[in-house]
């Protein structure tokens, strides 16, 4: 039964993905004598965590009941109190969590904190379910940068526009709907310099019960891109973050920060230091980050190993042509046995269009698994 | 129950697959009184047809009995007797046809040759799956020219080989099997002298039962293959043949001669004059072909619309590189509305590879529907 409502607490928690940043989903649901009396979710930051919601639709029936939660309570006072104390005081017998907080300020003290008050703590019920619910949220807290995925639709020979630079459109509608609810989910988009030029996109979220706007993010060493693109236009208040380097010209940076635009200077350039966009990034609160192309920003994340996931979409159709460009611009790897590997792979059919979904495996070794 | 027992027929059909070129597979049951009394299947060209082998297992049985049968009985005298004579003589009273023999010597004359005989004739039962069934022969009879299939192995960015020219294995051992059974299946491989210098294969058929060797085929517009190369080696007795052009020095032609190779002359070059070559193989009765590479070679078959079916291999890993090779080389298309669409698909999960299938519909008219 623990796992039956601990799949209750994760289909909760799944609710308000894409709401929640910088903060994990979670879900909770309490029982008593085996009658569901509470459930809840944490819907977005600064709103009660799931524990709080789903103790105070139980009331006083959380009085000797268990408690399913989907992540370790926490123990600390962040925007809200800690949740461990109005679990005690609630008075709840037991409670079943699937995964430690990995939040260095958590990390087991939450559950401690509930034994020695009495609780009965069961742990790891569908670890790798939640583990895997809550992936952005770990790699943000354990290691102070984004989690990146790395989005790319491709025909079947791999290219993303003909040799012309016409790239509307690769995927048809289902594809391109499900690449909007994933912006939908990640907190910004990113996008090279030339996309913006060739393409000229807004980066808005378009889906049919409308969507949130990730913040847009350009990678612009000299702070180049007109100032009539799209992307600076405010058909979004979404925040457009332009990394430059030191070389961009003043002049260009005061346009642009004139304009409203977060210019972030990541290194001394010639090409934008990745690491140290990341790292500010993540100081801003950004937990996740979607990139979006072109061919040379693939390749610069790829070689960095930067990159945490694949939304790979892959059309029925070829393309064509020594010139058309391919998915991944840069040197590659030079023998077949260090090309990046895909793990978890999860295919999706979306149409006639393809999405092989997966996690990077860097240089071959298959067998090397990230264990979180 | 016509249905039904025509499924027993196609079923008895495959069996033969790649072993009755240039005949078409055709299977065959004779049901009397709701029995099942006779079972045959064409399995080699030379060998009785289906009809035949099914009637001898039912002997008297024949008598009043139902004869299904997957392709029109034929009415001519060609390796071996008219069956429609056969079918006749045994006393058949109702014949069941999946679809028409598409050979203009047959073409109807069979099955009105059995009506004028008395014999009741239902037809079309199943006729989808019979046409999918006999795409090989229904392309050779009707347009004097193999089937061409194209068959691909890429990574998910579109990479034939690396920058270095690495390209064992983009796939694993599942795919790689799979496409041994296609070189089972089809007559003939054909590949470009590039890959011959650079990857020297053997084009041989390699599968853990055993399998049948294709004729291996190699474009060499001025016959300047390595006298050393494995396709030459002797390793197999499957014949080679050299497509060359006017251009190629009689002297070279004359050293692949000595060597039991048998060389073609497409066109006065430079390049081999593909129309040329399909026809001549045709004239041999090779009734497929299965394009196996470069690049350069996938490109001359799609942008002269020569290819029937696709194979697509695609392996979950990413090569990258601006210098490693696409699968298509060439000019490519200007607009991705005039890329060579795939209809029909059908994916094949091959380990962690995946086979794409399909039929390509050219300049992305989807709506055009080739009906045999």
């Amino acid at each position: 039964m623990d796992q039956e409502y601990m799949r209750m607490a994760l289909d909760l928690a799944v609710r308000a993905r894409g709401r929640t940043s910088p903060n994990p989903l979670v879900g909770a649901v309490v029982v008593r004598d085996g009658e569901i009396v509470g459930r809840g979710y944490h819907a977005r930051a600064g709103l009660p965590h799931a524990e709080i919601v789903a103790l105070a639709q139980a009331g006083e029936a959380a009085r000797g009941s268990t408690l399913y939660v989907s992540l370790e309570p926490c123990c600390h006072f962040g925007r809200t109190g800690p949740c461990t104390e109005a679990v005690i005081a609630a008075g709840v017998r037991r409670v079943v969590t699937a995964m430690r907080d990995p939040n260095p300020k958590v990390a087991g003290r939450g559950i401690a904190r509930l034994r020695e008050a009495g609780v009965e703590v069961t742990e790891d019920v569908l670890r790798d379910e939640a583990a895997r619910l809550n992936e952005i949220f770990i790699k943000y807290i354990t290691t102070g940068r984004p989690f990146v995925a790395l989005k790319v639709a491709v025909s079947l020979d791999g290219k993303i526009a003909t040799r012309t630079g016409d790239s509307r459109w690769i995927t048809g509608g289902p594809a391109r709907e499900y690449a909007h609810r994933l912006r939908d989910t990640y907190d910004a988009l990113l996008v090279g310099r030339g996309t913006v030029v060739k393409d000229d996109p807004s980066l808005t979220t378009r889906l049919p019960g409308g969507g949130r706007d990730p913040v847009r993010i350009v990678l612009d060493s000299l702070a180049r891109i007109p100032e009539s693109s799209r992307v600076l236009s405010g058909e979004s208040t979404a925040p457009v973050i332009v990394a430059v380097t030191g070389q961009a010209p003043r002049t260009r940076v005061a346009g642009l920060e004139s304009r409203g635009v977060q210019v972030v200077r990541c290194g001394p350039g010639p090409a934008v230091d990745l690491e140290v966009l990341l790292r500010e990034l993540a100081a801003r609160e950004i937990t996740s980050v979607m990139v979006e192309g072109g061919a040379t920003v693939h390749a610069s994340f790829l070689e960095a190993r930067f990159v945490d996931k694949l939304h790979w979409f892959v059309a029925p159709k070829i393309v064509g042509g020594v010139e058309a460009p391919g998915a991944v611009a840069g040197r590659g790897v030079g023998r077949i046995s260090e090309a990046v590997g895909l793990e978890r792979v999860r295919r999706i059919e979306l149409g006639n269009d393809l999405c092989i979904e997966g996690y990077p495996v860097w240089g071959g070794a298959a067998d090397v698994h990230r264990d979180y």
